[in-house]
């Protein structure tokens, strides 16, 4: 076979050795007889890996003490809720930097839930092609937490550093930039991240939240959204979504391989240069809306001078097995995911077709 | 490899079709050069196997026109949560049928969300060790809906018919017993299933339901949780879980392979029968606790006279390849979970098993 050189903005690819793992299991799990997919929650092959997972998430992005690390059904889309569910109680309200269309879902729903208020938006002035500066946040000291999207898939934009939001908790959706570096986890009361980008297949989210938030969590919402119930059940409550959590596991493993999350910050600081660095050699021809220090590594947004340009750019990349270039239909133009799992070296045929282009 | 003889309750055995089907295609769907975990869930490729597995669903069960097939994150546990949120306004009350662990799990997330009451119980009198009869039931005929679970996997007990509930809603819980049969669906408002024991693995739930309870639905919920939102964007407004979906359009391709759900309640009825048989004919070694009309196809409990006796069974058992047959930790005993995965080979081979024991 020939494997796609996959820029697909999620579900994205995979560590080829995490498939292959999978693959070679997939019948037989240790020779139990049985595929990882039919084996029961409560066995001890099912908990060996899930426990597994849990340790790695824990190693890979050195969770300190005092944080659970939960691995729950459903995405980030699932999150938006439980978040205020859980953490926005009667009589408070809740901070939002919108940063692009996920973090207005996200306000959304919480404004569902209860009182939330916009702390800043790049909406207006950029269209969203730029973060806010910290001296832009109009931050609510009694919020009951300030809620922000890390990396933003749609308009390209990542937080380089992230905002000081004092005594109020700091939560993040990392969806599309988790583990795509080390972090220190102490600054953030809350982390949640669909799987599908950086850690897995989707219909899987797992979230890292501190011991303190937990407990303070409401407990008059059904049982099945309490975080608190899943920490105290080590997110055995209910049945997990095990075979997701298998390849949590097994990509896991891969990036531990690699060098940990410090030799992956470096691969994606290549990754993402090599193709920055034609945008901005061919300034006549690309063009990236987003605001230099705002620029995604995940994510590299950029525009041609015509739609028609555009098109023809995706068909002869096509051509050359690059797959999923295409922008989220909400803005058009093209886009080139380079999450953890994409290669480095089919970065570098799209920075050689890109450099080439239209030959 | 020998292929264990899996009578796990869920997670379970899947068809092993489906299985090899997923292993032959794990690194490359149809020659696209990526696993079907690396697709976009907006994609040709994954969109043909996400509507073919609803137009399954629909085949197999003839789905009637006027209802959606929903495919949701999570599982069963929920659903216990959704099916209030999206059903119960206030002013409004719920019954619920108790015959078990489940149901009252979901009765308890209910009450968290609105006002349920009890229509009727067989705890008290018979620890859920049978169907309460339609006499029994005490309806309230004013209900926003009634909830029934279909098949009860820790006490064994299965609903033969279905109440009949007048112009009130008929909910049902099937996650241990959808597809083990045909079923007339126009005779309930909403059935649903968690994927883990006849349908797939676990992280996926099918929601079939009626589209005027779709539109009845509350909508000061959080987008994510209204049946709607899932209806009108065909189960693709968030990332569903593909991997998931893609798993269970494997089996259900198998169960149309295998002569639909006719030829199914055929297999079925003849595997629970070998081992039912060997349970009465040694009434001195086994005693199933339920009442015989009240007895469950897909899962058959029952003791033998001591503790002792049954750890021996069970050692034994597993030295012949037969996995998952201890009972559920909060009733002990032994379990034997027969859904349509399971082989009748096994079940020949257990009831061997049962009727030489000790030896």
């Amino acid at each position: 076979m020939t494997r796609a050189k996959n820029f697909n903005a999620g579900p994205a690819a995979l560590p080829f050795a995490a498939l292959e793992r999978a693959q070679q299991e997939l019948l037989d799990l240790g020779g139990t007889g049985m595929s990882v997919m039919e084996h029961s929650h409560r066995g001890k092959a099912y908990e060996a890996i899930h426990d597994e997972a849990i340790a790695l998430v824990r190693e890979l992005l050195s969770v300190p003490e005092g944080y659970e690390v939960l691995l729950l059904q459903g995405g980030a889309s699932q999150q938006f809720a439980l978040v205020p569910m859980n953490l926005l109680p009667p009589g408070k309200s809740a901070d939002y930097v919108l940063t692009g269309a996920w973090s207005q879902k996200a306000y959304k729903e919480a404004k569902v839930l209860g009182t939330a208020r916009v702390a800043a938006t790049t909406e207006q002035d950029k269209k969203f092609q730029r973060i806010p500066s910290q001296a832009e946040l109009q931050l609510d000291p009694s919020a009951a937490y300030v809620h922000i999207t890390s990396n933003n898939t749609i308009f390209g934009t990542q937080y380089s550093s992230f905002p000081d939001t004092g005594a109020v908790p700091l939560v993040a959706d990392m969806s599309s930039d988790i583990m795509w570096r080390p972090i220190d986890v102490s600054k953030f009361a809350l982390i949640y991240a669909g799987a599908q980008k950086n850690l897995g297949p989707s219909g899987l989210a797992v979230v890292i939240v501190s011991q303190q938030l937990v407990e303070q969590g409401r407990s008059d919402i059904p049982a099945i959204f309490q975080y608190r119930t899943h920490a105290a059940n080590k997110s055995l409550y209910n049945t997990p979504p095990t075979f997701g959590i298998y390849m949590l596991r097994n990509v896991l493993a891969c990036y531990k391989e690699m060098g940990g999350l410090a030799a992956i910050e470096q691969r994606n600081r290549a990754k993402a240069k090599l193709v920055y660095d034609v945008i901005d050699a061919r300034a006549e021809l690309y063009r990236c809306p987003v605001e230099p220090e705002s620029r995604s590594l995940m994510n590299v947004v950029f525009n041609l001078p015509t739609p028609e340009l555009e098109a023809a750019f995706l068909a002869a990349a096509k051509k050359e097995g690059m797959e999923g270039l295409k922008g989220h239909r909400s803005v058009g133009g093209i886009r080139a995911s380079l999450y953890n799992a994409c290669e480095p070296a089919w970065c570098q045929a799209l920075a050689e077709f890109m450099r080439a282009f239209p030959g």
